[in-house]
């Protein structure tokens, strides 16, 4: 069976987290879509030209992962795609209740799309981008939360925004 | 890719609500293996036997989905299977907090097995195996939360305990 | 308009918030009747005869409330009784998860009863019964917990329980 | 008894579950007042005077059930109605916990109105204002979830914001 | 053992809530630091110089209390004052996530400090600096949420700004 | 100030994720009583006294760390032992409830004692002593949940019980 999986998000920007869902995503799906979100809104860092970039140098080593980007009903997207499911990350509670009310919400809107879940590895439960950018923005240390060249490209964005 | 998945679970009695689970399993999956739990202990009506026969007469039209039964810890059943994810339904956030710690001690015993989770779909939200049980035993009817042939063997299953 | 509410529970025994409960429904309803639930399993110290003589004595001066009780399935009693409404007291979220399947288990199963809920006064949110007889075994005051009354009955019970 | 519930909500746009609470309202009390919030702020598309035109109209068979609107403190507003009980609607558990909070603060600022809940049909469960509002604006379709007339109104909206 | 304690909040302004975990802390800490966190972005009232000298006054009895300020990440604060501890308040399950998270990510930062956590008196459950600033902006009674004196800050703030 | 902290449980048999908490407690507070639960009823594998022999080689190493057992009423053997606090390990939502019910409760009956909490670590979030005794009697590997002694103990256990 090929089986198609997107994996939506903003990347803003990718965390050691997002690339666990990634690896584990490739190893049970034919062909994963890593799927960038266009029409987000508040404290965006980066354009989804920087999180596209960023996310194919760090899977580029994976042959049944590409990186893209959407615009609009993300149920839309998937169908577009021949997707037949689409992977989510579930941290805490809080995701789990947003999770589940959009899992009904896409599934009402295309029913021949499923959503499917994999829970955060352990070590991963705390991280988020917005936690990366505001522990950036404090000068703190975020080695383990996101991969050497994601933090080379948020220092980057530190500097230029101090400058401005 | 051929990913085998295992949906484990006791099944005493199979409701709609898992039904849902392994039809939309079996679609994004190449071989889902429904494993029935040997070792449950309490509030048991069905024998193992019992519960696969009426599993095996319910999934029979699909190509790519068997019965099977363990006893055990799922992990080790699961990679004697090959089986690369674990199926899990979701209904709420007590499931979800059980079903969490599960996840992640699941991957710590077995790293090779990853869980996924599908959302119940809303129709099913509130059915579960105890209270079709509760149901049924106080006489309400349990037509739209079970197939008809697991209704009939609940009836049968409850007149013989009244006689006993 | 003339409604009829039910409040059902095991009441073993009556607690202050469950007093609470009462006297907020008798407002709002024209008639409440308190159902004790006769088919209850475990760590019940009182009889069903017992809940009711307290729970008498307890809604003496209320003219709209009166005492029953049932055996079997909630919603086959309400509708006997011709309720409209099923009344129940929301504590935290272990409560909210089970209520919310139950009332959509009730709605499925007679449409005409409708579950409305009230959250627990903030005084009585970490009462129940259950922790009222604990309390009481290892010989805590529990004088705020439940009504003198009830207190004495609790006392009694216990008395009696060691003397067996 | 004569039992007067007020329903408040900003109503931007109602939609079939909003009807759904106030079809069930109207079974119970005596009176149902829904009460259209002004001083909401942010993501409003409909003013005040337009939500409470929808309202009316999809009300207009309910005899017993007015549409009205209110600034300020809910219950200053509900104790000005004489109001007994304020209506709510319960989701999920993220609502919960903010109704948990309301109705304690409430019961605080006017302890002679009491907040009830009923918990969303389950059909109801994932629809919510913001929703309709997303799908409507990346062209999804609105159908399931709102009334013909709160669609239409809710297309001309998106259709006036594009030209401006 | 001399430990230190920092509590770390916006306290804009300082509740009734607030006090009650600064008591408590006050009793089991030989230090207690009260860190008023100057970063906080939305829905400020009033400066840090103005939080701190309302906490100075209303912890002017306490021996071991001491009242400061701090900008940028919490455990680079609390490591330069040589706190064990941080303090934490806890409300309810949306308090609880949030607060995991940041828990585990301190202690990611500096492994040194470890966050305690006291739940929230009942009495204060429902208590918080916005939910003041929203009462009081509309009229209502804010007496039993704030001490006499920060009412008297939050009534002469409302006037400036009407009047502006 | 020296603080005196009760660390109540059932250690049947204590795990990684109890001596976390004791190690952490160790360093914030002057003395620490480990404090055995004599009346837990189900599923119990070791006698109290087996449970205190454990603890007691497993904390040798602190000077500030001892082990005792209490039986009944928690708050009562915490006055007793002239605590100031007790302490408690957090994982997840279903402990967050029970540990609010508790903690109030406990507050009501002894104001002078007062609960506090600490996270579990995340490497420990998934374990508990019943999942270990679960994972051990199907002879799964244990060795991440409970140091070497606590194994042995558990072998030994599962060995004598294979036999009887």
């Amino acid at each position: 069976m090929r089986t198609i999986a997107v994996y939506p998000g903003s990347f803003d920007p990718p965390t050691v987290g997002h690339l666990d869902i990634i690896d584990r995503s490739s190893r049970v799906y034919s062909r994963v879509i890593v799927a960038v979100a266009r029409n987000i809104r508040k404290n965006v860092w980066f354009t989804p030209a920087e999180r596209m970039a960023m996310l194919r140098k760090l899977t580029r080593t994976y042959t049944n992962v590409e990186i893209d980007s959407f615009r609009g009903l993300l149920v839309d997207y998937a169908r577009d795609k021949g997707a037949h499911v689409v992977m989510r990350g579930l941290r805490a509670i809080s995701d789990f209740e947003y999770e589940f009310q959009m899992a009904h919400m896409n599934k009402k809107l295309a029913s021949e799309v499923d959503t499917v879940f994999m829970m955060t590895g352990e070590r991963y439960s705390y991280i988020s981008s917005n936690i990366v950018k505001e522990i950036a923005s404090f000068g703190g240390k975020i080695d383990d939360l996101v991969p050497p060249l994601v933090k080379k490209e948020v220092l980057k964005k530190i500097e230029k925004r101090r400058k401005a």
